[in-house]
């Protein structure tokens, strides 16, 4: 074997693992771009799927392109009988995550990718299917019902609230749940793509890379960050009562959720925008707590350590103020991110080597296999 | 960001992506050992539960503890019923490391590690759950019997031919089994491994990492290799039939499977051992077609490229001999391979940071969100 070179600091952080036409982030510490486009301008005039359309197809669609591609998400949005069947068989109790990944490999082995010739085909079926796998699964074991999971709604933010919710959503909702897909859709290599792209470089199948995403995709350290603010944003009654406990929690170098990020270090984009839908949600409701709450945190957070709310941070008031259990926060992080986990995919397949790296060695050296008496 | 720096060579080829004390692999070109033993030795002395131990737990086993530990998988064997109903509504045409990976994260749902704390028995228990996740869906699928997941075997190797055969297999059979899993057991930094290692990385479950891990192990550049070298061997009649049509393979470029490595460049340490082992089933079996032919394609190879069987290429005909259906060779591959990848997730969590790389950005420039109408 050839010297291996070790690579500058742990996880592999500042170091280039590839190539991308994806998506920029953090270029001069802020800014996301979609194929060349800022989120922030996607997210103010595009329904979801014309981003979905972008990032699986190449470009954003025009006006008949984005009408038939709706039209074709809403007729792959059913699930096979045998999918709803294992969905019923998982508990209650169990990690809304585990069952996003279980129904992505399950369909694997009902709707498998023989060729690559089909993968556009799947990367479709998952984005429609999937908030069908998260609602029936929700539904039948906290509710007792199977749904009926083709609903005629004509987007996949208002498909997937009135799945939950047994209504169309409101037009504010609908509006919102749309930003949010759009916000959370690419971010380039994280965890969670990289995961995919690894898994893709052997040649397996979009399942398998998709599945292996949403794996990855569950870690604390990864997609459960806004289920976590929402968590810290309940202990509290209070913005006094919030600041008194960041501040002693400060003290005991907490790790406070939902705020820093990685790779941006000035802000986060996504932020700027989904504050001002949770803000417009807020008054909606009027709310005079979880709100306030928020900001009060935003505040003391920038004053004292000048961190800034990452994407997650007010997604978790928006989420809550739509009505949306905690626990399927991430699953929806799933049904947005799927687009870009799948053009991730893509991207590898049409230039790849299987990603094999090295590691360096600091076990014990050489010795003999000891006779079981002398052990 | 700082200035992200370009690796050379594509796959991350011959750089180090972090710190590992389980194995070796190709010191010098040759040779693998897992925590300082040489994988032959292990092969030659050991059953494949002390391997397990030894890669799990660290060292290997005493008399005792050996004994309680294949008690305790003895124990562990046998599935809950609600993971049965899952792999009885995957079809029988679905490819078996489909079955694999829905089965795990099925299991993860079932029976969810809540805490690290928990990982050795998790992989204690996928260890012994993944022969029966393998044939009870094998069995169910193609021969239409629920089978008893709980045989009495000895040994993990005796009790995977025992629910595929449905009786206790030979002391050979037994033995060459018990080599495999040794063989197969762990490998460094190979892509599956890292895939589990990147899920690790976020802090998500055991189920998620080895889940992702499976996902990877399918492609076709990965587990899949014994599977193409059986397909290539059952191509031909005779020795010289082989070698006629591998001059012409060779003549058109096309790749040969189950030759050469990644990492390994003098020879695959593991060739040497499970290719005594075929020849002795060969004998057992009376077998004069599969491998004469076999040999014949490893000196072609060897004569005409300097290639050496790498340590897939004559497990093929030794799971032929042993009655082993092709589309089982890379699931046996994962009853085997969850041990390291399952040793390589506990050393991630032990001196974590999440991995997370850097992309070189190839797209379009920034560019303006054309109105519908301009598109």
């Amino acid at each position: 074997m050839a010297e291996a070179k070790v690579l500058s600091g742990a996880g592999l952080r500042g170091q280039i693992a590839g190539q991308t036409a994806l998506s920029t982030v953090g270029k001069e510490g802020a800014g996301l771009t979609y194929r060349g486009y800022d989120v922030r301008e996607l997210a103010k005039d595009c329904q979801f799927e014309e981003v979905a359309y972008l990032l699986l197809y190449g470009e954003l669609p025009n006006a008949a392109q984005l009408e038939a591609y709706v039209r074709r998400l809403q007729g792959l949005c059913d699930l096979p009988q045998a999918l709803k069947e294992v969905l019923e068989r998982i508990p209650a109790d169990a990690h809304p995550m585990d069952v996003m990944r279980t129904g992505c490999s399950m369909l694997g082995t009902l709707e498998p990718e023989h060729s690559f010739e089909q993968q556009l085909d799947i990367a479709d079926r998952l984005l429609a299917a999937f908030p069908a796998i998260m609602c029936y699964w929700y539904r039948y074991t906290h509710d007792g019902v199977r749904i009926n999971c083709v609903t005629g709604e004509p987007d996949l933010a208002s498909h997937f609230l009135a799945l939950l919710h047994d209504k169309s959503p409101s037009e504010l909702h609908r509006k919102v749940m749309n930003v949010s897909l759009i916000l959370y859709a690419e971010h380039e290599f994280n965890a969670s793509t990289f995961t995919g792209r690894v898994c893709a470089s052997t040649l397996s199948d979009l399942y398998s890379c998709i599945t292996g995403a949403i794996g990855s995709l569950r870690g604390p350290l990864h997609g459960g960050a806004n289920e976590a603010a929402m968590d810290l944003i309940d202990r509290f009654k209070t913005p006094a009562e919030a600041v008194a406990e960041l501040e002693r929690m400060m003290e005991r170098k907490e790790k406070i959720m939902g705020f820093g990020h990685a790779i941006y270090s000035i802000s986060d984009p996504r932020n700027e925008v989904i504050k001002v839908w949770s803000k417009q949600l807020a008054e909606e409701v009027g709310d005079t707590m979880i709100f306030p709450i928020s900001v009060a945190i935003d505040e003391l957070m920038w004053e004292r350590k000048k961190l800034f709310p990452n994407a997650d941070f007010y997604h978790a008031s928006a989420y809550r103020f739509m009505g949306i259990p905690t626990k399927l926060f991430t699953p929806i992080f799933v049904c947005s991110r799927v687009t870009g986990w799948a053009a991730h995919v893509f991207e590898q397949r049409s230039n790849n080597r299987i990603i094999r790296p090295s590691a360096e060695y600091i076990g014990v050296e050489p010795r003999a296999v000891p006779p079981m008496a002398q052990r």
